[in-house]
């Protein structure tokens, strides 16, 4: 179920980047874009204390937390010059617990509509034998064309 | 669709609050248990910018967190005495933006099977008319007998 | 979490019903309306083979899709006269094994946006100890302007 | 995330086919199973009066409802001899109005735990460029070892 998008703002990565560089949440959670292309993304998210659940291992809410944003920064990848992007819902699946040292979650756009965005992003951890599936998520998110900001 | 639950484990209370106070997650999020029943949890989180998106509402992301911790507090209060819980899945609606100054998620078992517990959470912020629903959760826990630990 | 909700179109009920009964799936399923007010509906469904599963209880799929119609109809009476409503997504949790005699699904509009309807359906049969809840439903729509027909 | 999946039961196809033969639902959809191999199954429905909504698309719930069958077949082809599987949970995004002649359901398991299998599907209609995405599940099953039946 692969598609190839077209970029309607050529300079999608510096927007993209700019609105993830503001999202507070996500340098709270360390997570980073390691990779950007129209209509995927991927985040990075180290283990640490404070991303963890009670066992030590990756928590669950910092999981749905980084996929729910790599889905945003895909679809957001391809909307136009001026558009805003908001999520409406995600659903996350964990399969296993997710294990130090790295969650990499790789979003990306399954149906770009006139008005929502379908994603899915798959989420790993470097496991015995190499990168290893530990969840999954489906999301929905919706272009709006103005958002009042402060 | 309401419930009384009985307790298994006299000593709950004090068992789901340790199990809290060890997520690092949640101390990363400023979140706290304001109230805990047998079946339900109450999680507030207050604004910040460690805790936002790019117009500075509170993250869907940390929506999500927080709204699962209080369904997976809500199931864990109804557990034995050395049962674990672990989240199998969880699902997010996100109403309308989430607005300082403080985030409330009431989470509450919907049915506590032998394995697995259904949840649902109702997200509110403070609006121009008081509590306002900001998002809805649907989550599914699972029972493990022992997980292994450090 | 209740919510009262304003009428648009005085003449709701009569628009849902005949939506509804332009639905070739609700009859196949056997399922019709047995109430209907502004931002709530419940559906049900008689037992048959015909929406069994492999041990002779309700499909799993049936449910979804009475529980989802419930929502639907839930949100379309919130409708102005001329506005057509598409399913978004929705998301089914089983709680147990569905029962005979009969599936009742009642669902509710949660938040009515301008474009977006978030809602909910509990789902229940009659157990051993009266209406017994069997599954949960979350659930998005959106209001399109017009859909082209045949 | 392709994995390759050991079959524990060399008699797998012939236990998926007469699970699915005996759901009286899948019979009254037209559905059917086109391929079948260890951790995947395609359902086909053809398009009929009975399987739609309002303007005479595929309905939602029956596109629901093929899809977590596609992914409850894939999931119990793993599964040993004499094991029982129960659907915990799906959740369906509709990306596009679901047209005639065919709807093509493809489902596959992601992971397969001792409890729990986690699975996708993605559903295809044959639009005006071939077989085009019209909707996306995730789902989750659970292995339990006795179902009592009649």
């Amino acid at each position: 179920m692969t598609t190839e998008f077209k970029v309607s703002n050529p300079d999608y990565a510096r927007v993209v980047r700019e609105s993830f560089a503001k999202q507070g949440l996500m340098a709270t959670l360390g997570a980073r874009i390691v990779a950007l292309e129209p209509g995927s993304c991927v985040i990075e998210m180290p283990h640490a204390p404070g991303v963890s659940q009670q066992q030590g291992f990756f928590h669950g809410g910092a999981i749905g937390a980084i996929a729910e944003a790599a889905t945003a920064c895909a679809a957001y990848s391809l909307m136009p010059a001026r558009a805003e992007l908001l999520t409406v819902e995600y659903k996350l699946n964990l399969l296993r617990a997710a294990m130090p040292p790295t969650l990499r979650a790789e979003g990306r756009v399954l149906h770009a509509g006139k008005t929502l965005t379908a994603c899915r992003a798959d989420i790993h951890h470097w496991g015995a034998n190499g990168l290893e599936p530990c969840a999954l998520l489906q999301s929905t998110l919706m272009r709006v064309e103005t958002v009042s900001r402060r």
